[in-house]
């Protein structure tokens, strides 16, 4: 665990101020920031739809803010790094986003977003009229039993809960029917990771936990929250087998699903190492009678240079296929 | 530089196998496996068009087996770990791909690619008479002086020149137009990188270079190859001012350019140190009045858990522009 916290950086304190700036630059003009908020508007935004926004603690890029883009979120509320941005930074990206077909609230399920989020839909009710919906991200198996849902955390089905909300908001009339697509999209959707080493705080360069160098510890949250069990480093079949078990008993998922299936870069773990674990996935998923429609593997939701990954299985239907499959385009997740 | 080479794997012997096999699975059908070779072919190849082979060392995923896709690569030779793939593999990528209009091979400078690709070329002419051009990548200015541009390595550079010339070999009638689209698009491009910390090779575990704990190397190659210049760890902005300077003196860009810009991780560098850098950029193009078409900040030409980032500038013309639009689908780029 001795490695250090070396980072190509200017003054610590600045670093979500600059790294915004040069979000919205690398951009090239599609997404804007608000002036007195760290928060992300698409600059092309129709007259007239349902608005999504997005948001959370930065750190974790290029998740939240380089999600926003055509068919992903119309906006997105960035806080300081691993904390909730404020209601009021919320308030106004509600607000910028806003098209006269109200707001959907779509962000991971954590106790200080959870409750900025929900003064900042107060405050837009109360004092705007504008009417918004909440619907939390949910997928980390690890977190809680099955039968208390509504304590798991959001992990990596952000991105997939992103892409298809973002796509039913670019074409259903209105909120409701958003919400519903968001709420089947996120029952349907199971996740799990296993840390390998730690990030650091670039404010500090302090390590967000601490891991013995022959360990791991699989079900361990995105900042170092407690997993399922710590273990000796093991085979990348192993690992997979473990994880693709929990994963699997937990909906349960069953013979004949169809699902699209991300394996998500926690930071530093090379893509040589997610494609072995997906040989496995894929050989599990057989064994199963589980087919994959799609696969996506990447870096997109990080816990800054932390090493390790997470498994996401999400069960489709053709409605959510058809939203999943949608072009879509931002600085952090684009598709044909 | 205690940082251990702790990866999730299981035999280290079988790591490009095992890679290859997930990579094929993470297409969902689109590319799939030679028999007894190490290269992967597009499923969905049209029956006449310019065939484009790409290829490579393995270990710096998702480059370059992760390209190849719609409006990218036909195919992908893949070589061991950091090593060139053998001619027999080319050879018989090659065969794979072609339709009738010949073969671009379009790789890295690197002897031992160099070596292989032209015995292959050679084979193919001489044995199946297939036409074959050959274009490589040079980007890396750090590499050798303006001079002896032949000499220079090829990096993220790649990502680019994959890019446009996979839009031409789809659109272009002939092998001579789509190699003449290439050659521009490489004299047009320069990079160059700065390496924070080594990766490992992950069948022994050794790191590929040493670097003091408050050192960074600008300039340093893809596998640990020399530098400009050593130094201690400085500002995000200081850093991207030295890189900036040696890139815009190259080719030299000039006041009124258009360009395409990356920032390439070049394994564990957070999305957040690239985009503080790209501000910086987008700083010292609006000083020097070049302007910034489109801009690309990710993960696509690594060496294994790599820290570090590079710089690519691509001048732009109508025609460059309109090839690294078009939309494209592959496991490790895509673009709406």
């Amino acid at each position: 665990m001795a490695r250090p916290a070396k980072k190509i950086l200017n003054d610590p304190k600045n670093v979500v101020a600059e790294m915004i700036e040069g979000l919205v630059l690398a951009n090239d003009g599609r997404v804007a920031k608000l002036p007195k908020h760290n928060a992300l508007v698409r600059t092309d935004l129709p007259d007239s739809k349902v608005a999504l926004l997005i948001g959370g603690g930065s750190g974790h890029e290029p998740l939240f803010h380089g999600f926003v883009g055509r068919n992903l979120g119309d906006g997105a509320a960035c806080g300081q790094v691993f904390a909730a941005p404020s209601p009021d930074t919320i308030v106004e990206a509600a607000k910028a986003v806003h098209r006269g077909k109200g707001v959907l609230f779509l962000y991971g399920n954590y106790a200080g977003d959870n409750m900025n989020f929900d003064m900042a839909a107060e405050m837009l009710e109360e004092d705007e009229g504008i009417t918004v919906r909440t619907v939390r991200v949910t997928d980390d198996v690890a977190a809680a039993p099955p039968e208390r849902t509504h304590d798991r955390r959001g992990i990596a089905g952000d991105v997939y809960m992103i892409k298809i909300t973002g796509g039913a908001a670019s074409e259903l009339d209105t909120l409701d029917e958003v919400e519903r697509v968001a709420r089947k999209a996120v029952a349907n959707l199971r996740s799990m990771a296993v840390a390998v080493a730690a990030g650091s705080i670039p404010e500090t360069g302090k390590l967000t936990f601490e891991l013995a160098d022959d360990e791991i510890e699989i079900g361990m949250g995105a900042h170092g929250e407690a997993g399922v069990y710590r273990q000796k480093l093991a085979s990348a079949d192993s690992v997979a087998d473990q994880m693709m078990e929990q994963i699997l008993a937990d909906l349960p998922f069953r013979r004949g699903d169809e699902i699209a299936l991300m394996i998500n870069n926690l930071g530093a773990t090379t893509m040589m190492e997610m494609l072995i674990v997906n040989r496995r996935i894929r050989q599990i998923c057989d064994r199963e009678g589980i087919s994959v429609h799609r696969t996506d593997v990447g870096t997109w939701v990080t816990t800054q240079e932390m090493a390790g990954f997470s498994i996401t299985l999400l069960k489709l239907d053709d409605e959510l296929k058809h939203y999943l499959d949608l072009p879509a385009e931002s600085v952090g997740y684009s598709r044909m």
